[in-house]
């Protein structure tokens, strides 16, 4: 016993000195790291991964939030289970409850359409557009300018780019816009759900084990991808045939040991790994304290304005669950970040940078620049606190959509090419969907309260936070007290005609006159507000221009910088497709405390409560105490293994993503990440940041011994 | 890395194995034990540990709730921080914080009168006197004829020894009754506090860390034991001079490594390890599901009542923390007895008894004793439940000092010798205490807002379980609607004199008849209430009686079947000396978490926050950055160990426990358990079960290179 504890005491210390996987790479980055995949075990050529249309990139997908991957010829998905509960609930009734008792197609007739909205977006090519973007650029661009010419150049390319039937495109900035891309992808529209455990199994430990280890979430569902008999992506059809990917993964029933290489591609959404020590200061001093505190407020008004059991509750059930998982990550960031030092650390990064280019004269450029973005970094994070309450106190739902109403009145005056983003034709459908999905989240009193919360604290903020024209609209005197402001929303609530979905549709064909002529109270509020608004977005579109000029030379000094320390730097999550590596570790999330690797099925048994969310089928708590492994057990835990830990620098967008081993085979799919990791957006830390997986043996063991998915298991390669 | 992780992977699976020390046992049982103890690693002959006046029993003692022990000839004392806490309180002020700063007497002039009350107990003496208890009591006699006559031996052997000045004594029950043992202790009444280190060392980490691992908490303190030049026991004076032990341990500087042999000697207070399935199931299915939905309604309402920063607030801190600590302790009952398989486990145990029992036609007079024992168990419960909200009724604090007023009244109608134990004279001065600290804890607005809940609860309950004497004196008719019972209840606390400290003691000397004549209006009600109180209390020692009858049978079962396997059954815990031993060990609290089983200085630098209670003082951050060790490191845990884990066994009263090395060297206090192990009082689960103890090196570090505690470190005998 002693030797071994040994060794466990010894991990913590060597935890501290393996050093985790940092970087998200871009597929064509991959040459250049190509020596380290390699020593890390890759048996693949690492530059057979940098092309998106081969194996094994060729089989990885987005479904617009989460990542997936295909598994099989027929356009079988494999993703997280959360990625796609929304569509189990779509097809929820009463009679068939799939969230409580799962869902499992017998056969490709029964496979049920996903929600609507669902894609399925395939990249076919990504194109360095950068000299298109920036190169016509004339010098001595103001901001704003130069925000203008980027955006009509990115309309274009996207214009052009989407002429191909079928196709969605994007331009991405990459090092804050030192590279631009266009990506084109595939949009498959017909989307069904094929198999998703049970919620007791693949929620199982639901918010209460969200960013928690030890895990046992059996955090996979399977879609498949359908389309027009000739191939092409077409709206749901009886017609429709399933996609025949290109490539797709097989599926490991060996599974992965302690140390074995693993590495996930996906979409992560965005870091901030390169953000300035002011902006980190703001965000951790400022913003997120701020936030904290009213997150707390918020919870507690939603709480007392939806007595639990009501209806209203009901519609706000997943807005209270987003915001007290916002306010998790909030303190997880904070905690983070005080345990690796953020601050300190950030300022010596930028200590050691400057000492870098002053090493050289050559690099003074770089000084200058890194001075502007420095300013530039102060200058947004005063407008962020002078508009702070107000973009709170300008969040009630009808509000929200009466603004976008008369926006969109607005920006329709214009040829559909120059209509601002988000307002083209292209967003329409989008648009809609927006407006719609308040019927099922919006309660007026609810909404009233969390309004009246809001202003009550924009009311308490010096004269050069308030606002002009909602002070002016709301007659928000400096003697206007809480009973008069209690009237005058009442009167919002009671006049407004836009909680009704069929008048809001309408009015997206409401001119600008229209509207401005409307007495509907929030249609009046949004139009006063308009010209605010306006002004407002000009000038952040300034800054942005501003950056887009400043930030390349900031990203350039980082990028040298790095690659004299031998390392190649990698740009910001920007939910585009990014490949991470590194190996299946536990680690030490504090002294005295060991993560181990792998958890396993007993640890379901000793976790279950016969209640939400520790509620496992019946069944798979015999299976377990009967020890039917099947051919799934890995011998050095002695069990299946329900979740993995790896060293894998990941973030929101990579939930779904395929985890492979050496040669590319999918060995589990990303899930989570710690707690201690929810800071790693600012500041990697080697020591604590660990993503969750959950094991391909627990997927095939649920599907083989718990649900008899036995369809599916002959669908897929699976490599035993 | 692998090899390292794949080592921990398995610990867990060998932790299931590893069989944790059960077993409390009192010392002149070890021989019994001698071939394990020294198999486990004790190096003393374990007879030497029977004799409690010889090295190292005798330098045991007890602080009455908590254990200590002697470490220096000069009758220094080292015991818990939290058990000493109170005496640092009571000698704080506003100019000289010393529970925020420490407390160090640099000379014997400077060492402080602990708190009140407080006592050095030192075991002198432990005689088996069950014959004289039991041995003289007639056949047939009914249960509370068998009480009485135990109580007048009792009484009566309590009176004889402490016939012998300065002494305190008590007959103190084994396995239900099967051996009685009169303790004869010396009562060291002059007690001092000599050394304590700051809150933000001796209480690191509050009541968020309590129960929890890891652990940084450096639980110690020091007192010296004062007794007249002459040596007796006296009360505090300026003359007494420092109590000289027969017996004191030497402290380890060496310390230990993980699987080292640990053993500890203490007073554990109460345990239900024999407790039969009845009970068990209505403690866990009814008892403390009750008490949890209880203390949630109580603890809000005392907060209710007490705004944050009140002085009310101040007056229930305690109250509010003793609450808060029982509440998650019930959740860890709970929840461990879940884990564990709790009711089934005593079910299988009570069927395996059963069964050997049935082997043997010897055996069967046991089987006749079991069930009797069974159906009384059943009857304890039914009373349990049937009173169980007619006691939280009458819980008002003036309420309870006006039924023992009353009570002391009508006792002391009758010579002291026959008085009920708590009303003697004896008793007198614990008595006295009670009612003064009534002072610091008692607010009438907070005392009527808890009586208001509990009589709503009570009111809320069956007929069967209403007192009519209740009923009629607060007119709690069918009807009564709250604003009737508050302004009943209001009266109370407008007219009552018990509020005053003076008035309460001053009424120790009425006679019954002048208390049926008060008008206070509690006490009024106490003399209402006091027949039916009687009754129950007849009742009570009616069952008593027939438990005292019956138990030792079942118990005499219990120790011949275990006899039977090999294994010594101990009694269960009685706040009587006790030794555990056991090794150093971590554990596995779930599947995928490892405990290491020791922590180090760095994890107080990676746990501080600045606040309360994760606030270390500065400067031993900046040794601990320094890696300034002394002599204090252990080599395998590459630090200062802070706190570590064993598998003895202890639960509450062993507080201050010392724990020794193989050769009886102090290397560490007892001072709690993990949160796993709260339900090991009821069933000892091998695999969860961790006492955690301060490490020794932790506290000389502290003493040496924090708080420079020289004088002391010079007065004990350090190993090196």
């Amino acid at each position: 016993m002693k030797k071994l504890l040994t060794a466990t005491a010894a991990l913590t210390l060597l935890a501290g000195a393996a050093s985790a996987k940092e970087g998200m790479f871009t597929p064509d980055q991959l040459p250049d790291i190509a020596r380290d995949l390699r020593k890390t075990g890759l048996r693949l050529k690492p530059d057979s991964l940098t092309d998106l249309t081969s194996f094994p990139m060729g089989a990885v997908i987005s479904l617009g939030n989460c990542t997936a991957s295909f598994v099989s010829p027929n356009g079988l998905v494999v993703t997280n289970h959360h990625c796609a509960r929304g569509s189990v609930q779509f097809n929820s009734t009463e009679e068939n409850n799939y969230l409580a008792n799962g869902f499992l197609a017998a056969d490709l007739a029964d496979e049920l359409p996903a929600a609507p909205g669902s894609r399925i977006y395939v990249t076919v090519a990504v194109e360095d557009v950068t000299d298109r973007v920036t190169g016509g650029l004339a010098a001595g661009l103001s901001g704003r300018e130069r925000y203008e010419q980027v955006e009509i150049a990115e309309k274009q390319l996207v214009k052009d780019c989407e002429a191909d039937a079928g196709h969605r495109c994007q331009v991405a900035a990459f090092f804050g816009g030192l590279q631009y891309k266009l990506i084109k992808r595939l949009e498959i529209q017909d989307v069904r759900i094929v198999y998703a455990p049970a919620d007791s199994v693949g929620r199982y430990g639901g918010d209460i084990d969200n960013w928690q280890w030890p895990r046992h979430t059996g955090d996979f569902a399977f879609y498949r991808a359908y389309v027009a008999p000739d191939g092409s992506p077409a709206a749901h059809s009886e017609d429709n045939v399933p996609y025949r990917p290109e490539h797709y993964l097989k599926v490991s029933a060996a599974g992965l040991d302690d140390g074995d290489f693993v590495m996930a591609a996906g979409y992560p959404g965005s870091t901030s790994r390169y953000a300035r020590l002011a902006e980190v200061r703001n965000t951790f001093e400022w913003l997120y304290p701020t936030f904290i505190d009213l997150l707390e407020d918020w919870v507690a008004t939603i709480e007392d304005a939806s007595p639990e059991g009501s209806d209203a509750r009901i519609k706000y059930e997943s807005r209270l669950a987003g915001l007290n998982n916002f306010l998790k990550n909030l303190y997880g960031q904070i905690d983070g970040a005080r345990r690796v030092g953020l601050v300190d650390r950030r300022a010596e990064r930028e200590a050691a940078l400057n000492a870098w280019i002053a090493d050289d004269a050559a690099r003074a450029s770089y000084a200058d620049a890194i001075l502007q973005v420095d300013a530039l970094t102060d200058e947004r994070a005063a407008v962020q606190r002078r508009n702070f309450w107000y973009n709170n106190a300008t969040r009630p739902q009808l509000l929200g959509a009466a603004q976008r109403l008369y926006r969109l009145a607005v920006e329709k005056q214009k040829p559909d090419a120059e209509r601002e983003p988000g307002f083209q034709d292209r967003d329409m459908a989008f648009f809609k969907q927006r407006l719609e999905v308040i019927d099922r989240r919006f309660d007026p009193a609810v909404d009233k309260a969390e309004w009246l919360m809001f202003l009550r604290r924009y009311m308490a903020q010096p004269a050069a936070e308030r606002v002009t024209a909602l002070d002016a609209a709301l007659g928000l005197g400096e003697t206007k007290d809480e009973a008069a402001l209690a009237e005058t929303l009442d009167r919002f609530y009671a006049e407004t005609t836009l909680g009704d979905n069929a008048t809001r549709l309408a009015l997206m064909e409401a001119t600008p006159e229209e509207l401005e002529a409307s007495e509907d109270p929030f249609m009046v509020l949004a139009v006063a507000l308009h010209d605010t608004e306006m002004a407002e977005e000009e000038a952040g579109k300034d800054r942005s221009g501003r950056s887009a000029a400043l930030r390349p030379q900031y990203m350039s000094a980082i990028i040298a910088w790095q690659q004299a320390q031998g390392f190649a730097a990698y740009p910001d999550a920007n939910s585009t497709l990014r490949v991470t590596y590194g190996t299946v570790l536990g680690g030490s999330p504090k002294d005295g405390l060991i993560y181990e690797p792998f958890t396993r099925l007993e640890g379901i048994l000793a976790k279950d409560t016969g209640e939400d969310p520790f509620n496992a089928p019946a069944r798979q708590l015999e299976l377990i105490a009967a020890g039917d492994y099947g051919d799934y057990a890995l011998r050095s835990v002695g069990s299946v293994p329900v979740n993995f830990l790896s060293d894998l620098d990941s973030t929101g967008g990579n939930s779904g993503s395929p985890t492979m081993n050496a040669r590319g085979e999918l060995v589990g799919l990303l899930f989570d990440g710690t707690f201690e990791s929810v800071n790693s957006d600012w500041d990697f830390d080697p020591r604590t940041t660990r993503t969750i997986h959950v094991d391909s043996r627990y997927m095939l063991w649920v599907m083989e011994k718990l649900d008899g998915a036995t369809r599916l298991l002959d669908e897929m390669t699976i490599v035993r």
